[in-house]
């Protein structure tokens, strides 16, 4: 095994010869394209720190397979101790990236498919465990990208897959073959499923009898016949080919999602995970959400540190920085974002082992970092815009910075405090647009929100884990409910006097 | 007198040959700009509606200074009754352009000059009062829309304008001449500044002795010689260049800011209506700023409701709005919206007459109005984020729609519940988007945050009359302090038993 | 007509000789019981205000059936004027009363059955209007108190009232006699129904088919044969025995609720304003529920008056005025108070003229004043008791203050800043405990959220008068959903360079 | 060594003959003094549960002085599990008690004196430690309950301790002799105090030059001479006079402060921790805050689960449980239970071990835990009353209940759904007034508020940890801020037709 270079990778990306379609044409020199590179970069930088000694200790992790040091987003967690680091792991590439740098769905897949193979083999006899296993140390052994990918695009959701009218609304097996099996539909929402090896696809909610053909999990190469990408539109998109890092804001990083259409593709029977256990497929759902889930706590956070960062900034520029006011509400974007990693460190400390021998994260504490996530970065953007003051969206554009006569207009009169450079004073303004209007703003607000599953998919959990009867049992013990009441021993409240 | 039609607005907004910047280059023919028409058409709509008997009583009022029927924008509210009637129209056209539709500035303006006017030449001997008087006059008899610019840029906010290293940090008169004077400054984050006929400028903060020559206030035409507009960069503003309705969410109709430079420009004396008097420029910004914060009970309550129809048919297309919590949701956002519009109710309602004799909003609740409105509508673009889902920001593009390979894939794959057409989700989910991440998020989210002043402004105004004195007075009055303590009266509480 | 003294009010209650039990017993001296007096100072309060000069234009009304002055409390309002001023004249009375001070309730009976008995007598062709106004001259002509009195105690929720296993969880008729209708049952959570005169009984809930005879308005004197009180318990109630004011916090005032038991009392059919109509049953509760629930925007906001005052003075005493946090904490409560302050206001002046003349308040916004005082009220608790610090409740008692060996370590350690008496800090410390967590606190935490309805009463009503389809009709507009779309328009973004 | 029974811990209470005040009066018998004793029933828990084989690994720990097992409360942190445990003890009493139970305050002093204790001697040659060791070690083996003192009563907060009026007012050395030091002085807010065998006394803040006196720190029996106590009075305490569990809601557990007062007590040298050593003051306030900031992640956490399960119970009483809304709620206060939980773990899972060897939380964590504790506790409490409606406070007394002639009444018209008997409906409801009215307020409320320092301390403490510095650089990272920009590069957006 050899860890990639940043550029290896993103040589072997271009080898793939992907189809995907931008603005509805086919993109030849994806790997180049100005729109898709800086999601490229992203998760270039997966590769890029883990071949840096002060980070080796997050980044990379001893393969339980092999013995060998691996990637950490390819590595199946054999401890707590794995887990807060997957966090912290997490947190540190937010920093790096101010963007969503979309390798964590393929680790949280690997994960949760690590156990559900495990459970199903268990249950039904198959060998689809063994399968797995085979696949993540092809995985780690060539240190790849492998998406997960697990929404449907669901049509109407008062209908079951197989009842909806078209039947390609879930995806699904349409042909099974003594070789492997054919399927088709799409999966819709796919974080940096452009930028990868290899996909592991998922259903997307617990199937009940009728939808066998829907229960179904394999990997594929991302290449494969049939696959083709649509790559999502992102607010600011264009603004990457003005040629113009200035207004885009963060112009080396990004992220991105797109509708991927499965047309008949096949899969070979060793790269099938499950096929019609419906029974597991909503546990496939849960632990796959619960992993992502606990991501949440490291990825948005280490953002949340950039947009703290660059709104101080901010304030430092135009002479307010020591204003009561502004310090308070650094305090409180920063109390905010630490409450987030501490979700996420504590539903990593709290993990335990499962009967597959990897290690999962408390499912309740999860699901609670989860809801924290829909809710706080909401509150730490709209601090951050306060503190970036209006010019962050009446700003003139580059091209106005460039130009003869308003260049010179633009220079002399967004000048802040001291000799801070109005080209930084712009930059800065840019990054906050970016992380909260702009491309960014897709993964740190809306994906924040339905990433991993929207809010009210986290409170189903939260209610279904929350042993209630129990703080019920607590309460009536406390309360004496349904103990005899002595009401003999009543008095009347009066009160005699102290002389 | 006669009112505009809309056309004729638009041509004579043509005819100014304003100056104006949009990407670093000169717009000869602004007013069919893609990027600046919609701008146009909101201020149109305030044309177009006070034309329709429907919207007559609310669009329309009658001029105490001839009698006759103006555009309430142009008024001088002789009645409480006229400042809830000015909160209605707003909402009115916030319903109408989901956008910031900028004309409600110089409405404001007008407003507070007025009776400053008056106060100023009490106090000083003056007759400025008279000479507004016969420009609110010339306003009214031609129907025009007046900016009133208020923010400049301030350089270094630790230091008073005479301080600045660059003494056009502030807006300034330059020379004073027997006809006029002579300005020169700029006036940043200009609402509406390009699409106005007149401009009136007014200091930005309470000036002190030494500040004489920044203490200025007048009108001027918006072609004036040595004024030019550098358009403001918004989010997602070159999808209007396109040819793409759908892509834009919002076609027809957008808001905008510029940066407004004053190069040496020339004011008569019959249109200055402060010059000097420091003392008064306090009073100006905080009733300039009081009824602007009245304003946003209106309009922003307006452009709500778009967001809030707009969630709700969001849920519709994808069969989910029956569940509780949808309809929870649309609840609090319908409860924040029209909490919104009563702080704007109220503070109008409790206006008062000025010594001038027109009516003002009353101070503290139009501050707490837009208190809240730094905070409320966040949290229902945050709700509507929730009901719109994922699709709103990774949904494929207009020309993915268009694309002869990805057209069909997207029509399949976008399908929602029902009969709905999927070009008609793209188009409520572009919708969304651009009132919670593009264009129109520049007015609904930032504006709100930092239009007629910035959450901290209001914190101080709330805090100065908030007559706190009177209340600890109340508290006293009920504890008794400083009253004698009957010590001898204390009995120590026991309980004798009832039988 | 005589406006009563507040001495009259107090012999005139004791004259009725009510039937209330405390504690378990028979209370025969209540008017001077330290429990219950502080309940009637509140009411007396009511009668004091009324008879100075400078309260007058808000505590004294014109009545519309005699043209002279009557306690606004009696009075059928008459215009908007009229709504906003009785949002007024509550705030008034609990910046006086520091607490609830009861006579609410009868007022927004008495408006919301003058129109809801006309209503019924349009469609029903019976006199109930008739026999209402001869009801309310009598209550204006003799300056009466009079209770309104709603909710039932329900049993099962899940049951109508006909359904229950006792037939008596809601009030009923049991009699019709040629003379009167005989009642059985009780009203629970009674505010101040052992200081009223009279007793208006409402229905709860809209009934259906089959709960006729629950379908039932009248009033009666609160003394008829029959009737009787059980006072509710209050948090710290026993402390106004130790004869020691100093630990009540509030020693003079405080509100009630009691359980009032209804044992076949009979009532003639002049005081009978529904009897089987259950088709008006709802829209009485409704009014009745709307009226209550403008109330408490300027009842509760006169009571956080006091709250903020007290906790600035507890931030003064202890040398913490000046900290900016402390500043910033008070602004925070002052915005929410005059926020639900600004609901009370605009739910008035938004109000409209009924079928039967008298003016009721705008629902919506009533109900969105409401639901937002099941929130703010308990937030500016929160702050108060950051304000006031942990003394307010490891505080030595007023028996340790008046001890031989205890007295003297209160007086040396409790000191604060200057030269403060500690008894006056101790005060408002205990006037704070009083109102968060003592006998005040069930008026204003526990009341401000199920007084007039609890939370989910006020969201089906935001709901039901929200006019979502409205909503949806202006973002179709917007988004123009339905219109065809210009596929052929579409341009590919690319960009082309400046030089 | 041998843990005491709970009943053995009673009696070495009792036998210490403390001097206790309360209502002005010296307690003789104050173990069996009704208002006392459920705060010792409180402690008694925390040894009656380490006797419990179920809870062992929670309760008990390995001394790492002696190798034995003692109570963890007099344990010395030894790892990061060692933490999480505690978190974990501390939930595990709070569900058991529904109160603060105390014993807190000396283990998170023990902690902290520990290593401050070995930092000191470090840098100033002095043998605190191996005093303090041998202190700690008398405490394990004989399982005793230690105090930790901190707060001073503070005076005029504007003045540092040796300028106050009054020289006590912080707690000093008035004298220091051959074989101790005689102090004098109060601490307030003393929290379990009068259930303890040892104080362990800290200075209240960071000391200046000139305030050596006050930089102080002992350990004393709780019966030295001249120490005395003076209970707090809490809301409704009296209620435990009433010989009526049911009023009281949570009858056998409590919790109390009490107002310590030193006069001129002696201090044998062998228990000085800290005399002089002005410059080690400030460690061990942010220390002792530190840990006692992780506690209130368990023990709130703890109570926060009585609460649930109580307004779960009262929902299912009045048959109100299936309704959306309610479950809804019940969500919501489950998730912010969590997260304060999530916050417990996570500075403990953080944390790291100390140059003295023992384990210390994270800072910041502990921090943003208890600064979450101040805000979400009174949101839980909140909901809990709104569930648990109205009855909660208008509800008649235990005496009604037992009354004669209102007995029956109570009995008739109280009954919820099917055949819950009323007394147990009363009972939780009064559970849920103790816990946000009641005694046990003190503690879920303002104690959260204010124990552990007020949220102000934890802010100042959240931004001396953030390390903004790295944030910015990371903000200026992305934004590119100081490097040369590309003018030549830009290119002004237009669009070319697809066609």
């Amino acid at each position: 095994m050899a860890l990639k270079t940043p550029e290896e990778f993103i040589q072997s990306i271009a080898d793939l010869d992907l189809e995907i379609y931008l603005f509805g044409e086919k993109v030849d020199d994806y790997v180049d394209h100005p729109v898709i590179r800086p999601s490229l970069n992203c998760i270039a930088m997966t590769y890029e720190l883990a071949r840096q000694p002060e980070y080796e200790d997050l980044m990379l992790a001893t393969s339980h397979l092999t013995g060998t040091k691996v990637n950490r987003f390819t590595h199946v967690h054999q401890s707590t101790e794995d887990l807060v680091k997957k966090v912290k792991m997490q947190r540190l590439l937010g920093q790096k990236t101010g963007s969503c740098f979309q390798r964590c769905v393929g680790m949280d897949a690997i994960n949760a498919l690590w156990s559900v193979t495990h459970d199903t083999d268990q249950a039904k006899g198959t060998d689809y465990h063994e399968r797995f296993k085979k696949y993540v140390l092809f995985l780690q052994e060539n240190d790849l990208v492998a998406d997960g990918a697990m929404t449907d695009p669901k049509g109407d959701r008062g209908k079951s897959p197989s009842q909806q009218a078209d039947p390609d609304m879930y995806l699904h097996v349409v042909e099974k073959r003594d070789d492997g099996i054919v399927v088709r539909g799409a999966k819709a929402h796919q974080t940096g499923s452009c930028n990868s090896h290899e996909i592991m696809v998922m259903p997307t909610i617990a199937m009940r009898p009728g939808d066998e053909d829907y229960a179904v999990s394999f990997s594929t190469p991302s290449n494969a016949k049939g696959i083709s990408y649509i790559y999502g539109r992102q607010s600011c998109d264009t603004r990457k080919l003005e040629g113009n890092e200035l207004d885009v804001g963060n112009s080396r990083f990004g992220g991105h999602e797109a509708l991927m259409v499965f047309d008949d593709v096949f899969v070979p029977w060793d790269r099938v995970y499950m096929c019609g256990e419906i029974e597991f497929s909503g546990s496939l759902v849960e632990r796959f959400g619960g992993y992502h889930r606990q991501s949440y706590g490291g990825c948005k956070v280490g953002v949340g540190d950039v947009l703290i960062g660059a709104a101080s900034l901010a304030a430092e520029y135009n002479g307010a920085a020591r204003a009561s006011h502004v310090k308070d509400k650094i305090i409180e974007m920063t109390h905010l974002n630490e409450t987030l990693f501490a979700c996420g460190v504590a539903c990593s400390a709290e993990g335990h082992q499962t009967a597959a021998g990897n290690y999962e994260i408390d499912m309740l504490l999860a699901n609670v970092c989860k809801q924290n996530v829909t809710r706080f970065p909401y509150e730490i953007a709209r601090l951050a815009e306060d503190l970036a003051g209006g010019l962050m969206v009446t700003m003139p554009s580059a091209q106005d910075l460039a130009g003869e006569k308003t260049g010179p207009l633009v220079e002399k009169y967004l000048v802040g405090v001291g000799d801070t450079p109005v080209i930084d004073r712009m930059r800065v303004l840019r990054l906050i647009e970016n992380l909260t209007l702009g491309t960014a703003a897709v993964g740190y607000r809306t994906e924040s929100m339905h990433g991993a599953g929207s809010p009210q998919a986290q409170r189903i959990m939260i209610a279904r884990q929350s042993n209630l009867d129990h703080k019920k049992e607590l309460a009536r013990e406390l309360a004496r409910v349904g103990k005899p009441w002595e009401k003999a021993k009543v008095k009347v409240p009066t009160v005699v006097s102290a002389g």
